[in-house]
This record gives structure tokens, sequence and C-alpha cells, in this order.
């Protein structure tokens, strides 16, 4: 029977002087052992993730481990109560537009010199000084002058703190209407087999302010640097984007699955030794981020949508039906929108009006089985 | 085959000066026979009355009919267009909050004058006269000063003054999750069970400021003015809130059927003259708007909804579970939501995510068959 | 020196279980004296009136006291906090398009039977039994089953109750751009002199759900009650809405000024005893509600606003001119909008972007000095 | 007396189908002589450009023009048109939170090859080669596959495509609360004389999705790609953004002399002729983009804005007071808010309300007099 202990830590404050805080919750001895990170709802309306967390911490209390895990639910406190009309219209900063998920801190600078003081030291030096040095820099920020910090950056800082003291990290996300898919960096695509996710984006070592690659990114660097210098250097931290299905949306049930799914990695990477937590026999399919393709509304209108999600699209196939009922009477009130590829619809936006632009469809092409 | 045009009314401005402009159909003889009116798409997100239209066009073309009909999709071009994040916000004028469905204007102060007048004259003269000042006064508003006319009033404004040409008014809305429910004047109960929906709210004759109320209110106020003079009138206009289902949603499939229950009330309303369109063998359940009850979410949560929408709840039942992750260690982390009497749910909230006092269900309570 | 204590009350939950809570600050002694209410920022870009609390609890620290007074700044913790862009859309629900300000409860069913009881009563019992009634009306609502509360209708609930403790109300608002203005009930005329605020609104005793005519409307209708039996009776509680100038501005200086302006008016009804707070030697216009004439944009545009704020306009002057560079070529791009009668200008629109139909202006008409 | 000519682009449609309209005015003839190109609106709350067009317009007709000038106002018939509450949220797209002004397409992928192929050129031949593969690249896009641009980006192109056929372009926008100030490219700081704007920020060859970074930095590019080759070549092209002074507001008269300011500098561009349009005598002060300091909240609250615009202010001046009730008894009810450097204060947020990390205040350090 494993100890959950729960805190909280504040991120910000409002107008009236609300603190925003935010619970975290630990299981199991920070000891010597690996550590994982989970977190939800960065963005507002993507909410799964916390039913998920509430999953895992049931699952946690009687699985034996061999290290611990900080799971962190409600991760955005301004996106996750920013309400519009029913919709929690929490994706972006709602004074700024910045996406929340944009605004982590990139630390690749500090990996030159890393590598100059650190080439010839054991693997396990490398990484308990180089996880030192990113826990500091950020604590270095989040401790700096106050006016220097946007809002939505001081609690990207706060999370990310969090973050890179563990070895796995998991962000759970969801899409707008959506099938399960993962974010997974090109070089972890065998820890994707352990998920029981369909489908997988492989990504490359870039950073564009998301936590996952805010986790990563720094580690690949720091390999490819090892690499350059000659030393090959296994990437010594994972980290995910979890896409969970659909936002707005809490199903309890579902949630089991998907924590189960998570134990199975987390069996895989033995952190969790036991409960039997293995991945089921389904088929995977990957595609490349650079395959990963948006279908814009060729016009404005209302569509129904009918590729349903993790279905195959023949090159051709028609995705959708535009209604444009101004141009009835010129027999125009129906429109299709085809594909000119074969691909896997992996989501569609959340609402049957669009304007012309707004991006309708994500799909995989030159897809294939993991 | 019937002749179907097309044309378009402004409405307003935006501050470009862009033209507010909303397309209206007309279909049959605008002769001696019945006329209807039907639109859609007042509230924003609630389009599927768009496909419905559409569906209806496409029928209409060929049966044969005993009036003219006309039919305005997206009747509201600011709603229609509002787009908050993925969500379309157009429950409301945004800047002021006022309901688009609460501002069309009450004519119930001509009943008396009306009355005195026309107390002796056949019904035939006393439905076209009537109807005549409705249309008139309803222009002589439109016509005024301009700077009288505040944005949603006009745009009620103009909807009104075709509704009040027609004997059958249809106003084509959804909840925000919901079953297929109907808004029905009381005194036209035996109209609902020519609809091919399940649920039926009987409401009074309370003018509250929506496109039902001020199309049915005036002839039923009428009707009673007449019975307190010791003459029995029948009740000469019938008007209906048709909700489809769930907003954010088009659906060109269920838009057929939903085409077809129209059609079945018209077929009886003797608008419609062949087509076989009859209404499908159901059981119909009916409320008094008294007994529609709201169930406001007891606490701030994340809400697995789990009373499906139609299900008939036993008193006692959970409508829904809660999710509080920050009162787990307090082993308060699931919450129950029960519900105190037998009741129909007929909708709930599009969204997990709740304020405390979020409107969560409204249930139907003393039903009974209809 | 009077002691000043705060503390806080919880008015709501949001999704993540972060409360809702509103700091409460008292002065004086909550003896037999006469009580005050002071509440601000009830709608969210009202903040002005967090100033004036400020100034007043400044001052309130040195004057002699009769009573006590209540100060409850930042009275709608989402109002205040709900933001769009730089602006706070804090005037409505976000989710349902309710106005704050207009769910208060109505206890005028209260008055029937509480007449009958006590039409032979001394006055001073009445007040003490109404008022009872009153505070106990509105624990009963607040403590009632939770799922029948909406939101709004909770925060507006709590901070009643306060207000109902009170002889004396003062709601601090602000209008968008706006001059100082004064919504007093007709009966209350003789007080409104005794505030430095040019612009006097008389408005009847109906309740439309505002804090002001929650708490007047209730003692009003008592005494119009007693009246009906015969007894003179005065009416024995003042409710005032306090319009402190232009939204989303906080200014320390111009709040001192409103304070004195406060603590004249208390000084006059002998809740505070010293300081030499006097009325200042102004010309003071009042008009009635029926004669507050709001002026609807004609036609969508950008406007150039430029009747000054508290500046008298003769009939037919023009209030703003109207840019629409799409009319730039039929020599149209400028249109005024002229005003048809003498009037003061009170308020206009915040933005110079209106649709048609966006209140454009409102001015006192029928105006009289005071 | 010139001719202004007015059309009508098409840059989007919306759900319901309207077309999305920007109109565009021409003046001069488009002959050999120099082309302007000016733009206001792109973002939705700063609407003042549109007064400096119209202004520009009633100049335009009477004066001697060399070449042409093209004038586009309510650049984005989207963002114009936004309203959320009385506000215009129109800096972002409300769907995806993307900075209207930061979707501008790069071309800087041309430069390489058209170095190659023209290095040996006569520099109007490169001018006019150069402008021509801008123009077309453009067009390629515009007309290439609709599902391929999303909404944003698609307005974004209309756009360049006109600019891109400008010798000289000037982006109006405005800050929040803001003083005039001026976005010029380093190269063109003697240009910057010639407007009566009192301060110029310096920016450097980085492409970040603006307007003007869209037309100059090809141009910039171009030129070093050439002077790496040896070859001295005068950056051809010119582009601006300025920034008018404070959002949602419209002032006709100021816009005369705003309109004046931009006639001095196209008469110094030799584009204007006549009309004696000269540069006021006022002293210009600058800043690099660097130097640039935006000062955020430091703390949740309600500001009292006391750094007035345009003044100079003192290392370890408090820019503001930020109003703290809940920390009333605390006696910390009242914070400043510092500035440890000499600075100017050129722009402020547009609210009081204000979380921690709001971007509160927008400073000049090191700045220089041009």
């Amino acid at each position: 029977m494993n100890q959950i202990t729960q805190h909280t830590i504040q991120v910000g404050e409002l107008a009236t002087g609300q603190a925003l805080t935010i619970p975290v919750f630990t299981v199991g001895e920070q000891g010597d052992g690996p550590h994982v990170y989970i977190q939800a709802n960065m963005h507002g309306a993507e909410v799964q993730g916390n039913a998920v967390i509430y999953a895992l911490l049931e699952k946690l209390k009687s699985v034996p481990l061999a290290g611990s895990i900080t799971l962190v639910p409600y991760a955005n406190p301004i996106g996750c109560n920013q309400k519009s009309g029913e919709f929690t219209l929490g994706r972006f900063d709602p004074i700024t537009g910045e996406n929340w998920n944009r605004l982590y801190h990139d630390h690749s600078h500090l990996i030159a010199e890393f590598v100059t003081h650190f080439k010839d030291e054991p693997e396990e030096t490398i990484r308990r000084e180089f996880k030192k040095r990113l826990i500091e820099q950020t604590q270095a920020l989040i401790g700096g002058p106050q006016h220097r910090l946007k809002t939505g950056k001081r609690i990207a800082l706060h999370l990310q703190h969090l973050a890179h003291q563990a070895d796995f990290v998991l962000d759970l996300h969801t899409g707008p209407v959506s099938s399960k898919h993962l974010y997974c960096p090109e070089y972890a695509q065998e820890s994707a087999k352990h998920f029981d996710i369909p489908h997988t984006l492989l990504i490359p070592n870039e950073f564009d302010g998301a936590m996952d690659e805010a986790c990563f990114c720094p580690w690949w660097q720091l390999s490819d640097a090892f690499a350059a210098q000659g030393r090959e250097l296994s990437t010594l931290v994972e980290a995910f984007t979890v896409e969970l299905g659909s936002q707005e949306h809490i199903d309890l049930k579902e949630a089991e699955h998907d924590a189960n799914s998570i134990l199975s990695y987390l069996t895989h990477k033995e952190v969790v030794l036991g409960g039997g937590y293995q991945p089921r026999s389904i088929t995977r399919y990957a595609c490349y981020l650079k395959d990963y393709v948006a279908v814009y509304a060729p016009m404005g209108g209302m569509v129904d949508y009918h590729a349903s999600l993790g279905s195959h699209v023949k090159a051709g196939d028609s995705l959708a039906t535009m209604l444009r009922l101004d141009k009835y009477s010129e027999g125009e009130a129906l429109q299709p929108v085809p594909f000119a590829q074969d691909g896997i619809a992996i989501l569609h936006f959340a609402s049957a009006s669009v304007n012309q632009g707004t991006e309708l469809y994500k799909l995989f092409t030159n897809y294939f089985e993991l």
C-alpha cells in the first residue's frame, strides 16, 4: 500500500488577489528509483486527464513501485476556469492569445558548456548533474524579478520545475473531437508500443514551447552533442503528449483504460513492478510529424463530418459535406470536402460552424505500422 | 413540382459597414391557403435546423401544397458567426448579454381595442384583420427612427414581421446536449402528437420575449378576450419551438427524419396534401413548464454525466458524478448528484467543467403520456 | 480611532474546486446605531468603487461614528477576474449572459402578511422585525438545497444577506465611459443633494433584480401597504446605485473625492458624526428614469463621440460622427448622429466600433434642477 | 485633382456563407512612379488608422502626385467585427488565438536563387524583377488549394499581395493605451525623422510574421545577399508600422495631424510633390528593439497607472500603484511598481484589472535622440 501525499503550489494571482494554485500528488519514495511526472488539463477544455489521474491514484495505492510518481491535475488554473458560453476557452491566454502549451522554457543554451565539463563522466553523473542544472535554471527564472515573468510563463515554469525532476514525463491532453493518439519523440518509438494508443506521431528534435519538447529536447540535444564528440549516450529522459480523445468530456470508465495504458508503459520502464499491466494487442499506426496534414475548410459553411475518427480514408474520399443554403438556388447547397491522399482521420473541429480556413480535420498520411 | 424562390433581407450592419443579411426561401402560392413560417439558427450554435430546412426544401419541391411556406435559415447573422474558441457563442448578444430569443415584440396591447371593434365579425375577418395589425405594427417599429432600435430587436422584428404572416410557426432550436423536445402552447397539445418528438413541454400564455410566444400569445389572448365576451373563438395560430437535439452539430441524415416529422404536422394541418407524411408510433411524454426542473451543480467540479438523455430517472438516482481531485485526500474526490424526484432527463450542460450553480440537467417531472 | 475588521465569505466554487471568496470589512460598533452597507465591483470592469472603499477605510479609521459600516470590495469574484482580451468581461455571466446585477431576490411577497401582523406596532418594531424577516428569508435561500441555486443567484444572495442588515445601502458602479451619476429612489430625492454628484436619476418602485431595488423596494412597498391601511410610515431604508465614472479605471486621487461625497451623505444621515463632511456647492440635475433616453447607433460604423459627458445638448445637436469608409465614393463617409431633444449626455459606449443598434449614448431629457 | 477609385476584395467566408470583404482605394496613376501601400485596422480594436485613411483620401484629392497610393481600411473583416462585451476582441483569431499580424508569408527562400540570376543586372531590373517574384509567389499561395490556407493566412496573403506592389508600406496600428510611436527598420532610420512621431523603435532584420517585416525583410536580405557578393545595393523598399496612439478610439481631428505626418514622409520620398508637407520640429527619441522593455505585473491587482505616456522615467521611479484590498489588514493595500532603469513610458495596459504577469507598461531604455 503506497502513501499518497497531496500539497499545493501557487503559480499566480488574479486581479482580486486570489491565488492561483495547483494540487500536486506524490506516490512512492523519492529515492534512487526513477521518477515520473504526469500532468493534465494545461488546456482548459482538455479535462479527461484529470479523470485519468484519479484512476491512476486509485490504482497506484496498491501497486509495488520502484520509484516515485508526481501527478498534477488542473495544471492551468486560469485555463481550467475560463468559460465562454458553455465552452471552456482554455487553449490560449484570453488576454494575449498565447497558447498555454507554447510557453515552456528552452534550456538548449546549457548544452555546450555542460558537454565540455562532463564529457568523460559516467552516464549516471551526467544524468544527475544535467537534471540538476535544468531544475536550478528553472528555479532561477521562477525566483527572479517578478516583473519579468508573464502570466503563462510563470505557470509553465512552475510545472517545468516539477517535470525536470522526472525521467519519464506524460502531459495529458485531448484533441477537439479526436481519436486517441500519442506525440512521441522519434528516439522513443519503441516505447509507443507499450501504450494502448492506436496512433503515434513521431516528432523531431525541435523546440516549439510545449511541455513534452521542454522535457526531451535538452536531453536529446545532449545525446546529439555527446555523439558529435564521439560518445554514444542513450537519451536519458522520455516525454510524451498523450491525447486521450475529445475535449469537454469526463468519462470515469474510459479513464480506467487510459490509466492501465499508462501503467503498462511504466511497467515497461520498470517503475511499476506489479499489477500485470501489459499493452493490449492492437495494431498501432505511426506517421512523422511532417506527414500529419491539416485540411482547412475550403469555404465557409456548416459541416457534417463523416470521416469517422481512426478510419482509413482512401485518396479522393470525401471527409465531410458542407452545407451552404445561400447557394441553394444555384444547386450548390451541399459541397463535399475530398482528401487527395490516403490517410487516417485523427481529429476534427469541435463545431459544425466553420469559417473558410478553419482547421476541419487532421490526418496521418504516409503512415505505417509500428 | 413546386417553385422555390430565394431572396435576401437585411437586418443590420456591422462596424465596418458590412450588411447583415438573411436568406429567405418561399415555396408554394401565397394565396388563400394557410401560410407556414419556419426559421432556424436564431441561437448561433443551434445549427441543425439549417439542415432540416435543407431537407424540407428538397422534399417540398415535389409535394402538393394547399398553401405556402417561408423558410429562413441562419436567422441570426451575428450569432451564427460569433466564435469564441471552437464554440459558436451565439446564444446572447456578445456586447450586452441579451438572449437573442428574448427580444421579440409583445403586441398584447392591441387586443382590447381590436376586440371592441371586431367582436361580432366572422372568424375569417378576425383572422385576416388581426394578422394585418400584427404585421403592420411590426413594420411600423422596423420603419421607425433607427436610433430607437437596438441590434437584437431589429433582427427580431424583421423575423417577426415574416412570422406574423403565417398561421403555423416553427422556430427550430437545439439544446446544449439534448434529446428532441417540443415547446407547445397548452391549447395546441393535440398537434404535438403529429411530430415525431418524444417529449413535449406544455407552456402557458405568458410572454417572455421568445419567437413562439410572440406568435401565439397575441392569438391566445385574443381567444381569451373573446371568451370573456362570451364568444368562443378557436386559437387561430399555432407556434412551436422545436428542439432538434444537440448544438454545434450538423447531421444531414437525421435532418431528413426531422423534416418528415414537420411534414407530418403540416399534413395534419392540411398544408401538405400528399407524400404520406404520418407521425410515427412512439410514446410521447409531456409535462407542464412549471414541472420542467433545472438541477444546478451543487458544487464546482468536472462532471461525468451518466443519466442518458430521454431516460426515466427514479427518485434518488444519481444523474452525474462530479470529480473533485482537490478533495482526494479527504476521500471525497467523487461526488454523486442525486435527483429527488422521478423524472425524464431532457438535456444536460455541454461541458464537463462547471462552476457551482451551473445548470447541469433539465428534467421533466410529473410527466404523463400524451 | 475605529477598529477595522476584515473577514472573508465564500460565495461559490469553480470547476477546479477553487473557492470564490469576497473580503468583508467592518468599521464601528454593530449596536443600536444605524448600519451602512457599501459594496463595489459587482460588474467586473467597474473597479473604481474598490479605490473608493480603500479611501473610505482610510478616512473611517479616525472619524466618530454613531453606527457601523460594512464595506465589500470585489463583490463578484467571477466577474472581476473574467478577462477577454484586455477587457474585463464582467457585466454578465459568461456562460448564460445574465447580468450579474439582475439576480437579487424579490421579497415583495412578504409584505401582505407582515402588514396584517404588525399594522399597529410601533415603527421601531416594524423596522426591526421586517429587517429580521428579510435577513432570515435570504438566509433560508442560501441555506436551502444547493442544486436549486444558480451561480449568480448564490453570489447575489450572499451580498443581499449583508445588505439587508443595513439602513443605508450604496452599490458602487461605473458606466462604460461616463460622468458621475446617482440612481436614487424617488422618495429619497432629498438625500441626493448630499452627494457630490451632478446627475441624479429618480427611479420608481419597480423591482428589476438590481441590488438597490432589492434593498429599497420591500421597504417602499411596506410604506405603501401601510399607507393603504391609512398609516403613514416613513420609508425606513435608503439604497442607491452610485455611478462613479468610467469603467476599467482606477484613480486613487479621484477616489478620495468620492469617499468624501459618501461621507457627506453619511454625515447627513448621522452615521458619521464628525470630520466636517459637507456636500459641495454644485448644480445638481435630475430626471425621471422614463426620461433617461438611449440613442442606438442608427447604422454600423466607427464613432467619434463629440458630445462630452455632462454637457447640455440642444435639440438637433449632433452627438457623434460615424465613419463609414465603404461609403466614401458616395460622399457619405461621415454621418452625424443628431439628437432631437434637449438633454444632458451622461455616458457613451466604450468603443469606437459599433454595430447598428449598439447603445451609443444615454442622456437625461426633461431634466430639472434638484 | 486626383481621381480616387474604390473597389472591393474578398478575403474569406463565414459559416453562413457571408463574404469577408475589404474596401480598397487607389489614388494616382499606377505608372512608372513609386507606389505606396497604406493599410489600417488589421487588429480589430485599432481603428484610428481608418480615420487617418479618411483624412488622407480627403487631402490626396488635391495634391500633385508622382506615383500612386493604395489605401486599405478595415483590413481584417473578422477582427474588426469581433466584439466581446464593449471591447473589440480583434488582436487574435478568436478560434485559434493566433495574432492576426503574425501570419504574413516569409519569402526569404527566394533570395539565394534570385541573387545568382540577377547579380549583374542594373538596380532597376532587380527592383522590378524581385517585386514581380514577391507578387507572383504570393498570388500562387492565394490561388493554390484552398484547403491548405487557414483563415488568417488567407487574409494576410491578400493584403501582402497588395503591399508587395509598393515601394513604401505603412501598416497603421495603435497600442492599447499608447503614445505615438513608429516601428522602423534600422536601415530606414533617416526616414523616421520625416514623421511627426516622437518615438521610434529601430528593428532588426528578423521575420516574425508581421506586415512590415514581410515587406522589408526580403529586400533587406536581398541587400545583404548582394553585399555578400560585394555589390552595394540600397534597400529598395521601406516598410513601417505606425502606432497612432490608443485603441478603441476614433478622433477625426487627430487623424488630420497623422495624415499630415504621413504626407510629410511621402513628400520626402517624392511621391507627394506639393502641399508643403514638412515634418514638425520636435525632439525624436529612438531605441533598439532589444531595449524596448516590458514590465509585467509583479502581482495581481488593480492598477492606478501614473507614469504618463511619453514621460521620461528615472531609475527607481514608480510607474504605477497596485491596489490589493485583500491585504488591507496587513497594511499592504497599496503597492508601488518601481522601474529600475531610466526609460520613456510608451504604452500601458488598457484595463486597471490585471493578473500577475499581465504586461503593465512598455518602455524605451537606452534611448537616444534621433
